[in-house]
């Protein structure tokens, strides 16, 4: 029989204490993280979510405490009382909080026993994920993973201060709604009161924070649950949260400048770090001539050069090929590189096929001039203006990629990225912001023949534009906005068609039928012709942002309980098979494909 | 078309408009609330979420922007420029908080133009709900309406920053998750991934809130949505918001103080409301004996007053058998109430009867002593003692009930609360409050002929009753405690089991095999056999404190997007149907009755 807790109270966390409480009665409750034995005394060290303080055990001074420590193992639950004292000469640790101190004990209470651990809870342990996902209770103990969360509870709060200051109104949306039209699969939930119907859990609350506008709340915030059913990456979550916002009155320049300063608030706050204001931003079109991609990561250089034009009509006929056939030959030049192996140069090829380049041509800058197995099929003028664009120098290694733009710059793009971390350019305390901005409203779908929306169908096109939602649609440009950090995508967001009768021509732009469009979407073409104003809004990726703010290459360490690539969670073994009777109750079977795998 | 934005910024809300800034010119946005003309001036009521301010348009000063004016109609979207004046001598409205001034517009644009709405948007019109809910983004217009949604954004606010002073980390649980043992009806959502499996939407976070004090967060705290399927009762909803609190290392105090603490401080920061602390508290005991009920309004007296032993023996027949067979006789005082008519009366005993009471007894205390057709049936002394039992006085009307325990308190009880009411004793703006504690920790189910928890089976029993677990169980209490405001419980928690051994010992009481425990809570057993601490937490409804706290009788006031009684959304109209498509990949099937209802 454990020991109760009785009319005792905590005075204390253990990580708190220090010298200046020395003298003080203190009553602390915890964790053993370690106990041991030392000339007949005992020590544990106690640990809760602050740290680790050393209890002593006498058994001179009592005996019945120090005999009960002599039973604790690793994890049980104690409760001690004590007096805070000077640690002896020369048992001080320097490198802990408390260490200048320890408890000694007087009386001690063992609140719970405890299992051994199916592992060690110390962080230099490597487990393997599914059985830290399995203990996930066991593993949240450790300091690294508990700070990740006390981490993201920070950011929650100054996010949630700075909107509130703002004049944001936190108001609740639906879980329980409608199909959204964000192109990704819905999670789906049968009605029961109305048998053969469905709602859907929602992909964002993108609908319902227009009509908050339209119902003039002026500015919305909501920290939220979002799903998608898609078949996962490394970095997604079937469920996440989004920092949802909507502004009214307000055009793109007013959502950045607000945005800007809630994130750099939240960096200031949490990891103090000082992110200079305004952010620096940078059109769609120059992302991609620059970096290849619409996320560009400035840590680094690495910039990308467009060679096309002067290698129109050069001798390299793969090169003059595809300039004359619309194509782009673009190039970066990695300083240093020359030192690179054929092995490393073999493997950067085999990186840009993965994106469909069907080649990389690479130079190595020698004291020879060119080494390269290219450097033949040119002319001496073609080699010296190469170099003039890449400001090639002795020791570069430059690397080219000659095919559709699409492919060129996507290839050459992942291709600066990957070199930037091998290379050690892209550091993990350097936090580089851009917002991109122009992008472009539609996409060209050749598959189905038809223009899709970069964004979604709500996006407002550029003012001077809508003219061009007649004459040319591909080449309208979007009120949208991206906020990129370090090669992430951490938010998104774009002025909305407020409209009416231009949100009618999306919808045809886009192939969705008249019916379609009242199906889906018939409450919020409604309430734009009741008086919708002008507005706009964002949703940043809360898991995203922590996991950058915390250091941590994993989503899963900044989400409590988190889902598996297979979307099930190994704790509490969801998903899991119900009653037929509660299927009946739905009004829906199993099929026979998943009956047998049940 | 309408004009654009442009560069304009907005300067001012309308409502924060005063004589302090007479002179000053500013840029408004908002919706046309009315327009008037008026002798060649045009007068705008120009409307934001913060109030309403007059603009006036003069054909002299600016005709294009009087034009433009001349144009609107109620609820279009406009921008003014304009000079903010003092209103003209005797044109100053002092019931308006922008009374004073009126902007003299120069420049007017059109931001968007509006149907006739549905339903007038002024608060005195009374609509139809379903017609409300269909239109809510214009129903939410109303600065009735607005102000609950700004309220209960007020109400997270304040709890939010009450708990992070307190230690409280907001740590998010899953949404998708498994099935919980709350007892109620869960939403289930199909798994594409492993088809044939569920999630099921969480009723409460307990399991996982339970969890994170395994692992050492020891404070915890979220609001979030939790999900019933239940059928509804006008007030609840299948999707609702707790405000879920959990900690380490404390005992039943520890909770209700730092609980009472934050309602006492949303009462003050939201409605100007100074709550004494600490708060009363009552054993379950005792509210039944004195209000027959577990919920009681402390607002107004008209306790219940027991007269069983009095009655015992008596000539009434019916008090006596009653009496005489373990049943309870219970009587309340309605100070006046003698006045009651025949019809009142009558009216009474309709109401006991919906609770079960085979009757209810009158007596009205008159001139001539007892008026009643019960008075014949008591000898003087008798009549002497009831009536110094009651303190009955001239004028007052004693009711009495004679039943088994439980149905003379429930009707007496809920009897008291419709007097109450009736009477006019319960006021909006009075609130009490009242700790429930001590309550039976199971319930005896006739039906079913076992034990069932009367909160949930990982509720710990008080110390001092463990032993009853094995000689007694329906003797023990529980260490829960519900907080009761004016007759609703507002939140509800208890002291958790934080050892294995009674954890199993409470499964075993209940019924709950060792197969079916592993399958439903394996996980927890598990994390309570590595070093639970002693621990417990409450949960408020924060839908029902918003709308006590607003004043108003229904939850939907509260909620900006609700769900009608049969769980639909008629605003989406969801639940809806889905493709065939979608139910493929998901491994299920309609049954022929919910086709045939497609």
């Amino acid at each position: 029989m454990n020991d109760i807790l009785g009319s005792w109270k905590r005075t204390h966390y253990c990580g708190d204490l220090n010298a200046s409480h020395i003298g003080e009665q203190v009553c602390l409750m915890g964790w053993v993280q370690r106990r041991r034995d030392h000339g007949g005394l005992i020590f544990i060290d106690l640990r809760d979510r602050t740290g680790i303080v050393q209890l002593a055990l006498d058994p001179d001074r009592d005996p019945e405490a120090h005999a009960k420590a002599d039973k604790v193992r690793n994890e049980w639950v104690v409760a001690a009382l004590g007096k805070v004292s000077p640690r002896p000469e020369g048992t001080v640790n320097p490198k802990m909080k408390t260490g200048e101190v320890e408890i000694e004990v007087s009386e001690l209470r063992i609140l719970n026993r405890a299992e051994t651990p199916p592992f060690m809870l110390d962080e230099y342990t490597e487990v393997a994920e599914n059985l830290r996902l399995k203990y996930r209770y066991l593993d949240l103990r450790r300091p690294a993973v508990q700070n990740c969360l006390m981490l993201r509870h920070k950011v929650t709060r100054t996010v949630r201060n700075y909107l509130d200051e703002n004049g944001f109104l936190d108001i609740e949306t639906p879980v329980l709604t409608k199909s959204t039209p964000e192109g990704a699969r819905d999670y789906l939930v049968p009605s029961r009161v109305n048998p053969g119907t469905f709602y859907a859990l929602p992909q964002s609350p993108q609908i319902f924070k227009q009509l908050l506008m339209v119902s003039g709340f002026d500015r919305y915030a909501q920290i939220v649950k979002c799903f998608r059913d898609e078949d996962l990456r490394a970095d997604r979550q079937p469920e996440f949260t989004q920092i949802d916002c909507e502004m009214s009155f307000v055009d793109r320049d007013d959502v950045m400048a607000i945005m800007e300063g809630m994130i750099a608030r939240v960096f200031s706050e949490c990891i103090g770090v000082e992110v200079p204001l305004p952010m620096p931003r940078m059109t769609y079109a120059e992302a991609l001539d620059r970096y290849g991609v619409d996320n560009p990561d400035l840590r680094f250089g690495l910039e990308l050069v467009d060679l096309t034009e002067i290698v129109r009509g050069c001798g390299f006929k793969v090169f003059a090929d595809v300039a004359g056939k619309g194509g782009l030959v673009k190039a970066i030049r990695v300083p240093g590189g020359a030192s690179f192996s054929r092995k490393e140069l073999d493997d950067l090829t085999a990186f840009v096929a993965i994106y469909g380049a069907k080649g990389l041509a690479w130079v190595k800058m020698t004291d020879d001039g060119w080494q390269s197995p290219i450097a033949k099929f040119f002319q001496p003028d073609e080699l010296k203006a190469i170099e003039q664009a890449l400001q090639a120098e002795k020791g570069d290694l430059l690397l080219f990629v000659a095919d559709t733009a699409a492919i060129a710059n996507e290839a050459l793009g992942r291709l600066r990225q990957h070199l930037g971390q091998k290379l050690g350019l892209a550091k993990k305390d350097d936090f580089r912001f851009v917002w991109i901005t122009d992008f472009p409203l539609f996409e060209w779908d050749e598959e189905e023949k038809r223009y899709v929306a970069v964004h979604h169908p709500f996006t407002a096109p550029m003012d001077e534009d809508i003219p061009l939602l007649d004459s040319d649609p591909g080449r309208a440009r979007a009120k949208a906005y991206d906020l990129v950090l370090n090669g992430s995508e951490i938010g998104g967001g774009s002025i909305r068609i407020h409209d009416q009768s231009i949100q009618q021509r999306m919808f045809e732009l886009l192939g969705i039928g008249e019916e379609e469009a009242r199906a889906k979407f018939g409450f919020l073409l409604d309430a734009l012709k009741y008086g919708a104003p002008p507005h706009g809004g964002i949703a940043f990726g809360l898991d995203r942002l922590t996991m950058i703010l915390a250091g941590t290459d994993s989503i899963r360490d900044v989400i409590a309980f988190p889902k598996t690539q297979k979307a099930t969670c190994l704790l509490s073994e969801a998903p899991g098979p119900v009653d037929e009777a509660q299927l009946r109750e739905l009004g829906i079977r199993l099929a026979a494909r998943a009956k047998k795998s049940d």
